[in-house]
């Protein structure tokens, strides 16, 4: 298990540094099946999860939504038919800030559940 | 209530033909608050709803998936802090068939609920 998946979310607030490049290279090794994406020029991590139905896809994005509301940090969650496309950044710092790197370890701990 | 509201899906296959661009516009007429859109050539009905909060948005889609399951179609569900995008169309046939209204009306509905 992953130092990332033990931790917890900081408060962060409007002012709070995001994580440099270098920083974000390292943590993505924590993490390999993310993606470092950049949408309207804000920095996010991004993964997509299988599932074999609809109705296996929303047990897992209400699995998420437990855990993004006790850590008081949320996602973007993609629900289809078979698949949850999830996205991780903190809109307060409009990029990436450590605790997204926190919540991307914790989604994938949820299949090892 | 509208009529697409009170309608159920019907099985909708491959080589089923999609809605005509003035069935389409007809069709919009009972379901303003959505916008017609094209993503990689794929004509999509969409529409977001706002909430108050992540908890609010996530028993939204609860409901939904609720719905989608009971008529066996599926939509995509973009949850969010506070707000839920919605889009519909059929797989199968690459586009807008009936259905996808009948479902955009059933969605709205759930609102006054």
């Amino acid at each position: 298990m992953s130092a990332l998946t033990q931790a917890s979310c900081e408060v962060c607030r409007i002012g709070v540094p995001k994580v440099t490049e270098s920083e974000a290279q390292e943590l993505m090794k924590q993490i390999p099946e993310w993606s470092l994406i950049e949408v309207d020029d804000i920095q996010q991590l991004k993964r997509q999860y299988k599932f074999k139905n609809f109705v296996k896809a929303m047990e897992f994005a209400n699995q998420l939504a437990e855990v993004a509301e006790a850590e008081g940090h949320h996602p973007g969650m993609l629900v289809e038919w078979g698949k949850v496309t999830v996205t991780w950044w903190s809109h307060s710092i409009k990029g990436l800030h450590n605790n997204d790197f926190v919540m991307a370890a914790k989604t994938d701990a949820l299949l090892n559940q």
